[in-house]
């Protein structure tokens, strides 16, 4: 097994992709990576390690390139030549903790799309107070998204879920603005009607006061409301933070709480925080594609491994596209 | 200024309801209002008022009512009722705590449309770190939203936070999966556009993870997005408050710590209290119709009160009116 990664792409990148490269290089079986980037900025950090090799390019794709065009013009960027690895079958899997869209542009014009699959999917596993989490997708590959583009996410977060999380008979639910059967807006109600056809655990609508309560398993939505949804999550979350301390600072009756809960407040902290439960997949291509969180630190790029080496293990990927094409003979020959 | 209010409706009905109405007509020049709902459950909070007067029904609608069923079928229900006054004239505008969707539909079949408005938008104000709070619109009263639609909540938005909220020249901006120009769906790429030209301070494409960092006075979006996001808001605050109370719970320093803080923290709970704001209005009737939150007590009801009669002086709703209007005539002269 053999994964490509890209060295250079993420706010503590090379050092943090490097040292979860060499942890999971010395802890994982049988797993060799390709390293891509600047070679001179990587071995400072780089043990001797026989399964880990480097790919030398110094052209990257910044936080402020313009995805499509940077990976159409920059062919000797770190990510595009990660994706290049992929497509020419020298690595099963790739990962880059860099620009989003742009990984998500190099999924989809350089690794490919799964045959019969429309639209990818970029799916992060976000958490619930019960530590479990959930994966929703889509939360922004693909704004404008059909009725038939949220059944394909309902099936392959339902896969995913089901192998890689090992969550048995995950429930499936749609984000929608109320639970009852019929509420929503043209899309969420055909889209409704076709989930509760197919193969997976359909527990109808959900809401998204309810998401970190862990209503369901795996939430499917179009990228346009996914993207506001996690973004609202993140903000939230870090607004209140940004208060508490404001108000553990207020007074020294406060300074005092503060410092007797500190450790326990990080934990809280922790809880929430995504990077645990590994990278966010762009799922419905060829071959996994693994976005790490740009904040990721050693451990997250562990992480964002893991999960990259169970898909390909498992082979998630065909499991997809076999349930995928058993679900089309089937509707054609209704 | 006359207005009708709905005593049955919501969680603390009628008495919250009742003592927020009796509040507002002590304190509120020229204020007369109309109690709707069972007179024996109204009674027994009602001082000697000369401003008020009961209009007994004992008919109600629930939270668990079809909102467009229960307005159609249920003529003598306390909110129903409520917007007939308005309807007839003998009310300048009406409130209810009670089921949303329910008065959504009241105002939409009952008060009726303003003129030259398409649809109406749901607008509750939501708070910021600031304390200065937002408005956005529209969070689910229109869950199929088109760019003209968009246009026209920006500039309802505007006049109502320039007059009732009096900011002066409100900071318009546009939900949307990024800041940048040209970026997101079909919707709101063209919405963009269209605000460009609008007669509003317009600053572009706003985040949800800035939100309650108060990136703007107003927020537009559509009613699908709007809605996930105000309850996406609601349930990660909720969860953290809740996680929060685990953690001080947790062991003999944490309670310690938990008794030192307690107070402030209930301060930085109220910050997120948006019924501090008033109601959410229901804009684009033919006249005010507000939703005061469903866990409304005394307090949240007088706000809302301040709020309507605010709108009726300040004839906020004959501005909108002409504002649409020369928008209008402007587009076909051009």
């Amino acid at each position: 097994m053999k994964l490509a990664i890209d060295a250079m792409g993420g706010d503590n990148a090379p050092e943090a992709i490097v040292k979860g490269a060499v942890k999971a290089a010395e802890t994982i079986d049988g797993l060799s990576i390709t390293l891509v980037g600047d070679e001179s900025q990587i071995r400072p950090f780089l043990k001797e390690q026989p399964n880990i090799t480097v790919l030398h390019t110094t052209e990257m794709i910044t936080s402020e390139d313009e995805p499509v065009r940077a990976v159409r013009r920059k062919k000797k960027a770190s990510m595009v030549m990660a994706a290049t690895e992929v497509k020419e079958g020298r690595a099963d899997g790739c990962i880059s903790a860099g620009n989003t869209g742009a990984l998500m542009s190099a999924g989809l014009f350089i690794v490919g799309r799964m045959p019969g699959v429309e639209r990818p999917a970029l799916s992060p596993t976000l958490p619930t107070m019960d530590g479990k989490g959930f994966l929703m997708l889509d939360v922004g590959a693909n704004v404008d998204a059909k009725p038939a583009h949220l059944l394909q996410y309902a099936v392959i977060g339902s896969i995913y879920s089901e192998n890689v999380r090992k969550i048995n008979n995950p429930r499936v639910g749609l984000l929608n603005v109320g639970t009852e059967d019929g509420k929503g807006s043209d899309l969420t109600k055909q889209a409704f009607q076709l989930m509760k056809e197919a193969p997976i655990n359909f527990v109808g609508n959900v809401e998204s006061r309810d998401l970190l309560n862990g209503v369901a398993d795996v939430v499917v939505t179009d990228g346009f409301t996914g993207n506001v949804a996690l973004k609202t999550i993140e903000g939230t979350a870090l607004t209140m933070f940004s208060m508490m301390k404001e108000t553990f600072m207020s007074s020294w009756k406060t300074k005092i709480a503060a410092g007797l809960v500190k450790d326990d407040l990080r934990g809280l902290k922790n809880q929430l925080d995504y990077s645990e439960y590994g990278g966010a997949g762009l799922f419905g291509l060829a071959s996994p594609v693994i976005k790490a969180h740009g904040s990721s630190n050693e451990r997250a790029v562990l992480n964002a491994i893991r999960q990259a080496c169970e898909m390909v293990e498992l082979n998630v990927t065909e499991t997809i596209s076999s349930t995928l094409d058993r679900m089309k003979e089937k509707e054609e020959s209704e």
